[in-house]
């Protein structure tokens, strides 16, 4: 395969909501699930996120327990995975947690259309990688990544993220942890935005390969299956 | 309780939408969900819809097979439990099927804002309910459906209809089958829509009853829990 392995990992409401309409983070999940996202990240070459989730939650991407960073270390890698922000117009605030907590990689992946200016202030706080004119090319970007040694990539949203990937056939798996608990809200972003399917044909095949109770909800895990006319790989 | 035993049944992909962005209607479910659900109905005493589904789908929400249409005959009940619209403004066409197929009682719910003809038009196709001024008020509306003998109320949405209802405090469990697609798109409907939550606190609680495999996708089933600041009957 040209591209990384690449799994989407989610909470949503009951509903299908990620946050509420203003894009205020609810608090979805318990422990169960928060150790399960970060035994994910600390097995995986690298966390991806799009910019709207960095200038809205400012997540920091890092491993969080200091045995799983351990680990890492003992196998010879950086604490955390690289970290990477999908970022069309370079918009990355060099303020944000990802580049001011916890060690190891960066990745900020702009177009062409990015002004010169601000990607040259984000290369003191990141590695830039230029993939695509007005938007970043995801597949462009995936192939890149491969190149560069991540087998396993994990994207953690946001809502226009998932659904580009899902969408450019570039996505092998989905978990998607649901909780107990209603957002509601025709605004708030929900697991998958974006354009969307215009006609029923264009709906992406899943399969479902697992379920499991967890804290007070259930994790759901997908296989993505493209069909003839979308490719696999970027 | 004053108010029947109500509960929302829904089909949504795994990214919470119920149909495109363009509400077309996507097979969500199987054969076994189908069988389900039209169990659930043959055992309702009503199922309601709220006027933007009449619109997009034109449902005539009957009882599909013939044996559980029997089995209430011999129950001495109608074929089809009450079907009810909740529409505002008494839109609902009268060439809809809801009023055109099947054997049963219809109600349509307005609101006092509904103009006085439509409402005269509706009376010779169903019982009309008047409740509410500018829009139906739901509690009350549930009061009068329990008075009129209503126990157990089905509610098969649309997003508007479904929050609506689970914020008003009137709906005791929801079922929602999800199914093994990605339809995707800010704009797409989802399981509940309308205003949705504003703050964090104000999300509405579930307790995870039962999950459950069926056809490519997995029914799960929640118990609304109100807390103390909603009432939990009308």
């Amino acid at each position: 395969m040209e591209r990384p392995y690449t799994f989407i990992n989610s909470a949503m409401s009951a509903d299908g909501k990620i946050s509420t309409k203003k894009r205020k983070q609810v608090k979805i999940s318990g422990r169960m699930d928060f150790e399960r996202v970060d035994e994910l990240r600390a097995t995986s070459d690298a966390v991806m996120v799009g910019i709207g989730t960095v200038l809205a939650d400012d997540p920091s991407l890092t491993v969080k327990s200091e045995e799983r960073r351990k680990r890492r270390v003992a196998q010879g890698k950086d604490e955390n995975p690289v970290r990477i922000v999908v970022d069309s117009k370079a918009r990355t605030p060099l303020n944000a947690d990802i580049f001011n907590k916890g060690v190891g990689k960066r990745i900020v992946v702009v177009s062409k259309a990015a002004p010169e200016d601000k990607v040259k202030a984000l290369m003191e706080k990141a590695e830039v990688l230029v993939a695509g004119d007005g938007e970043v090319d995801l597949a462009e970007m995936c192939r890149e990544l491969k190149r560069r040694g991540i087998e396993r990539l994990m994207v953690e949203g946001g809502a226009t993220l998932n659904w580009a990937m899902v969408r450019a056939g570039l996505v092998d798996e989905i978990s998607v942890f649901i909780g107990n608990l209603i957002i509601g809200g025709k605004e708030a972003p929900t697991f998958m935005d974006g354009e969307g399917i215009s006609d029923r044909d264009e709906a992406i095949k899943l399969e479902l390969m697992k379920f499991e109770r967890m804290d007070e909800g259930i994790v759901l895990t997908w296989r993505v299956i493209y069909n003839n006319l979308m490719p696999t790989s970027g």
